[in-house]
């Protein structure tokens, strides 16, 4: 059996949902999930959809590109359509926190996680037994000023070389440069330590301190070139008090750090986010 | 414009969406919502459908005919078809305890509330004067062991005659008879002061304190025929401690108990709520 | 029986609990409440104590001033001696808004909160039923760019006349001048409509809207000269998704205002707010 | 300097606090912590005081031994006092589940955890690889019905030799005996994937799905007889919905486990924790 799931995002006008579900009919589909969103202020329509093919002669190309030369044609659809049967593949930055990275591989090892992790990078050594435990290609590729362009090009190679999808900055202390970004846009995932806009920036734990706030947050959210500000995929937030010294602060925030992080992986492996205008649709 | 909502459960078959958008884009409608879910281990298909109809010609009666002994059929569906025109009419049964009827009334006032309070009944005469206040007709029909049956006749005939279409118990301290909950299945609306199903039946306050919880709740559910055991449309919580007297466990019970009645009028006023097997299927 | 509470703050110093636990023993007290913080960083003690007196012959003056001249001169101690007879009296600041009005009116008739209000003032017409309806007396001082030193001067008269202890803003939509400010330090407070410092200024559900967030918040909060940047009191957040349009994430702010507004003038009329260096500590 | 935490409980009645305050003080002690808890219902007083000394002659011996025969006897206290310099010594016991063992481990590697892990203890072979990465002996002592008593008596004399001082059971899915309990009364801490007293028993995420609850917990409690009765000492709760089958209402509750446990043990690591009929009091 073929499995696939259908992104697709264009100007909103009638008939697009019988549209759309009527074209999977005629091939003998079965819609098992459909979900959609209208953006009322831009007028956008988003529509996320999974359906089944039995049919023998089923070929998910020749689906892509009848769709593509005719409703999404029509309706001027920005989409995408994947298979089931290809997990996309996830690059893993580290640096040297390995909270989020025992968090990710607990959960990749007890099959949580629909993806493959072809490697970890890192511009330390300290995590690598870690990735030894868990079977995974550590690569260590130091970063400093002087390095920081050839780094990104050994970086590159990596990601071409093992057909990497999304890129998941696990804690990866490092600016991504606008050539990684361009290259992978909405495909990289990062987790900012503040509910953000709140505490943009180093050192959030410490400005939270600074301000007495009574909730800590942590926020994943797609990197974009402006720092910290790309479209938010996923929040999380836990109650604190004026007892918190900024150690406590940081020792709370990493439980948010993990779970948010861990869910804005898997919306994203599971094809859950569209981004439009700097917002995501999660469709859950 | 009309517009109407379709609920939809059935046997899961393939098709059903495409047949349903098909059938809608045949009468020019215009869908503007659709979710569906599956229940896999009864194998039962639900869908919630909203649809715009701009031309002159349509009438929701004609429609629902049409689909009565088309679709319907065809799949064995159980169906319900709304306009939007006609607001759903809610009475209040109400007690002593005013907090509820305040934030109830407060957010209809507001026009938080899709729906019409045609009036509020009581067992006591206490909170005539906030029903006053908000101009609602108050009716004090007190309730004894001896007159039970006797109030219950002059409650149902007031439903009647103000064609009720679902009963809210905003902290109505009685128990309702097997003869009303006929009349209004999955139609009759309780708050339960506690997480249910910890603590079902009377005093949960009393009963989260003897067994020491870290967390109360409160929890609203359509009323069965076994007491607290109705399908359950929407829970909360909060965090408590060792220093809360049960004083302190009701006076914040309440805060819980008015946003989750609140929440569970409104997904029901919306049509959001579907029920199967004892449990809800909420399309937000 | 007299029951007072004490508030302490000093610099840091070996024995100053046992010190005051000793002076109250020493005049037949009983401690029945005793939390302290020591701020490591600013290296301050805090501390908050309730202690019972049976005696008849003992007296809140007294204990006073011999407290004064006694262990707050030794410790160099800012402290503040409040006796539970005398209830806090709280002036209400309103707009249009109604749903923070209503809610803690509610709260104030169901002897939920441990003060009185002895009026309510408006710079529009439009609650006064409300405070009718409560019988709690209503001003109305209209405020225009012209009149807004005069209708300040009024609101300062009132406030003096009636011995209020603190102002709570109830969705006041106006700036408190630095006046008002300088005569009630740390004894305004207001509710803010978003998790601050996210989103300060007016119109937080239009920014937050805008920048995609995943949580709304709000932050009840003492009122200093720099807007929305007192010492924090109270927040609390809610989940919100791409579904929400700005009406319902004000909507769904309002719950989270009259609650978090409801706890911050519970702790601040129960004398279980210390303030210093802009940040609050909360003795619960 | 040597630092000593006190945890008291006894009748109540007054001077407690100023005469423990003042024994301390008498023996040029600076109190750093107190706390302090009165059931009302049962008339019970309970305190948590830290404090250090810093005079070269201080013995812990010897403050317990005149703490024993002075003010312990006076207001007949049971009591416990802990020296900062001795970590609590944790055994961990395990089946066939790791989130939490990995979790666990991870907080102990990063030194969030103040205690020591002397050994890990299982019923299956499955889970040594772990602990060998983290360098913690790794005991597999199989239990059949047959061999039960066997086992249990090898675990004792396991948990005798390394002196430890508490039991966490991460999912170690096996009924503990009485014999056990009675040697560590109030020493066990055991994580059930409820929120009790909701679900009580095995299979509670099923129950869960059953009942159709959009919050499911987990409950972290002291082992006793009774089974999933014993005193609560963390629960923490999250959202779901009927989209949720058993699989991901499992998985989103392997998170909550996760954190409830951990927090259950840094409380009863850091002596937080009291006990007092079957229910905890929690100093924060």
């Amino acid at each position: 059996m073929n499995k696939i799931t259908i992104l697709i995002h264009c100007k909103d006008s009638p008939n697009i949902i019988a549209s759309v579900t009527n074209f999977i009919a005629q091939r003998n589909g079965n819609i098992v999930y459909i979900d959609q969103h209208v953006d009322r202020e831009q007028n956008i329509f988003f529509m996320r959809l999974e359906s089944e093919f039995t049919i023998p002669s089923f070929s998910t190309n020749t689906f892509k590109e009848t769709f593509k030369n005719g409703l999404a044609k029509t309706f001027e659809m920005k989409w995408r359509i994947y298979s089931s049967e290809k997990k996309p593949r996830m690059a893993l930055f580290v640096s040297k926190y390995d909270h989020c990275l025992y968090d990710i591989l607990g959960r990749y090892n007890s099959g949580e996680l629909n993806l493959e992790i072809p490697f970890i990078v890192s511009n330390h050594a300290d995590l690598k037994p870690i990735a030894d435990n868990f079977k995974i290609p550590f690569y260590h590729i130091p970063v400093t000023k002087e390095t920081k362009a050839e780094a990104e090009t050994k970086q590159l190679e990596l990601l071409l070389k093992h057909k990497v999808d999304f890129i998941v900055l696990a804690r990866y202390m490092q600016i991504i440069s606008e050539k990684l970004i361009e290259k992978y846009p909405n495909k990289i995932i990062n987790i900012h330590h503040s509910f953000l806009p709140a505490f943009v920036g180093a050192k959030p734990y410490h400005s939270a301190y600074k301000r007495g706030v009574k909730i800590i947050g942590a926020t994943s959210h797609y990197v974009t070139e402006e720092l910290d500000a790309g479209p938010i995929i996923e929040q999380d937030v836990a109650h604190v008090s004026h007892t918190y010294s900024i150690a406590d602060l940081i020792a709370k925030g990493r439980d948010l750090e993990k779970i948010v992080l861990a869910n804005a992986i898997k919306l994203h492996a599971n094809r859950k986010v569209m981004v439009y205008n700097n917002k995501t649709v999660i469709f859950s």
